[in-house]
């Protein structure tokens, strides 16, 4: 068994995955051909080869040259310049989909728990300060958009960086807006269909 | 997007993963360290490999020579001969683990959907019936124990192996039951529902 | 304060009310139309005036003449010759709702915690062994059935009840059985707990 | 079983009970002396009898002549002018144990859901300002404390409440505070012990 030990604790380290899924995960690739397994294996283990982290947005992108440090929308010198902040990579994806909004991104990384206290660890915070700075000295920013989750943590979050942002949204003369409440509580972005996420754009405030 | 979404495709297939988590898998390998995602293929790759399916009963079994056909509990020579056949692996294993059992298992492969029809695919009812009746021959079966769900699948299951067993039941003079249907530890008669009370009724010792 | 006080004490006596919900009883009721209120109070009283307690297996019923002392089922001469004895009316509601026992029934009162010891107050154990031995006497006991809540108080009255009947079943030649356990609606094997498992397997037909 | 039925749907309307639970109150009662029984009806009726609403507060009273129509705190002349705006009576009663505001309150009736719309039903909204503002003009009120539940509804309704209350508050230079955040997402102030509502007190902004 102690194969399928060592796999299934791998598994069971999966985002919402407990040891009962993650041994039927084993089970699963056991049932599996080889090919299909040889396959996923050759896949996982490509992922972080040909991923890059975007210098300016932070999100991972794929299949352009090594070198290239900037992901295709940073580089797409159409985009209007309003930058809308979002947590995770995956809220981006989905409201990307959406085809709603045609500004840029920033990928803080995560959201801030109530009664947290900074530094936020693993958040960009910093990274996000220093990116508006040079924004606004460029005179490159009309609007800030925060796009959090409607839940405690997310309009927590939501509070904390307009007050770190406020000194440079005064400097710079951009303003600062966050997602409106046609979104009901409990929305995530992530699960939101593109009418909800084009209400709460229109509706930001 | 490519990249990403090819894997997510795979994790897809996974037993209880939908689209959605399949790609929250993929964000969470990206955020995790290569070497993570390295020992992950590895494994997953070596699983394959280092297993074999015992010729007699097709559970998968690990870490002995490949050239061994059966694994621990076939060559147990101690083991009773009364046969439980389960439907999967995992159930097999928490049998075992539990300590009650001490005869041998067939690892049926699967449960028949209600309505379906033979031959039923991806079940090893032929090798089942083969291997009944060489051990039949052989003298070698006092019972065969239906170890399924309780659940109209495995109910249809129990049924269907039942029948297929008949005859050889009937020349080789051994019995054929299936597990105790009735009240389960924590049961109470004030919230049981009519299914379970006939089957306690119908039980009763 | 005395008076809500007063009536939340008497609320914290019903079965699984603790202190705080009985003040949101008693907060709930100054809340309601004073015609809610004495709509419940005069039902109260009346609940008891109007139940009488069957002189056979002693249920509640009501809506009868107040002369009469048998409940409907005890009545009922189409009823077969077979006993079952649950602990509290309100799972002898339930068996009854089912319609697969035909028998009769005796309430018991209650059931026996572990390490309780003779005599057991408030149960109708002696109203039980003389119920039993007139039964007896008059040829009309074929079985008794001890229906009790699949959890260790449960288990432990019925080894207590089987022991007290044991006298008479020797005398009157009658058998005594309890409900059957094992797998109940819904059970799939992958998660069932050892004791599920080895009543599955005793119980197995 | 007409009779059990109909009670059983009047205790399924007390908060937190189901038919279930409601069902089992009624055969605990079957199983109590008529005394209790009687009791319990006795002083569930005289409840509302022997209650009044504060004219000021709106809480329930009791015990006092019936011409009376303030409760002992408001007419408590030690009390200092803070006033405290709960939600429901059960809060005041639990902070006033705790023994650590010794100001006035006012029972606003509930809180106000997210998205909710004015007119803002069964809330004391309206009364509240007639209050204020009488208050206000005999130049009584130094602060207003909202101390609501620490959770998204609470909040609401802290946030609505402050808007309503703004325009009087700068008419008459009282200060509006809410409960600090000592408290954690979730609290309800019904179940804080006195530390907490202390910490909440003492931290309010």
């Amino acid at each position: 068994m102690e194969h399928t030990n060592k796999l299934a604790e791998l598994f069971s380290r999966f985002p919402g995955i407990g040891q009962r899924q993650a041994k039927r995960f084993v089970f699963f690739l056991l049932s599996q051909d080889q090919g299909f397994v040889e396959d996923l294996a050759r896949q996982m283990s490509n992922l972080k080869k040909t991923a890059s982290t975007c210098g300016n947005c932070f999100r991972f992108f794929f299949g352009q040259q090594k070198e290239e440090k900037l992901c295709k929308i940073c580089r797409d010198t159409k985009r209007e310049n309003t930058l809308m902040i979002v947590s995770r990579e995956i809220d981006l994806e989905n409201i990307e989909k959406s085809g709603i909004f045609s500004g840029k991104y920033f990928v803080l990384g995560g959201t801030i728990p109530i009664l947290d206290k900074p530094p936020f660890k693993k958040l960009r915070m910093n990274k996000l300060l220093e990116k508006v700075d040079k924004a606004g000295q460029a005179g490159e920013l009309k609007e800030i958009i925060i796009a959090m989750d409607f839940n405690p943590e997310g309009e927590n979050t939501t509070i904390i960086v307009k007050r770190e942002l406020s000194a440079l949204s005064e400097k710079y003369k951009f303003n600062i807006s966050s997602l409106g409440k046609g979104l009901s509580l409990g929305t995530e972005l992530e699960y939101s269909d593109p009418e909800t996420i084009k209400n709460a754009l229109q509706g930001r405030h």
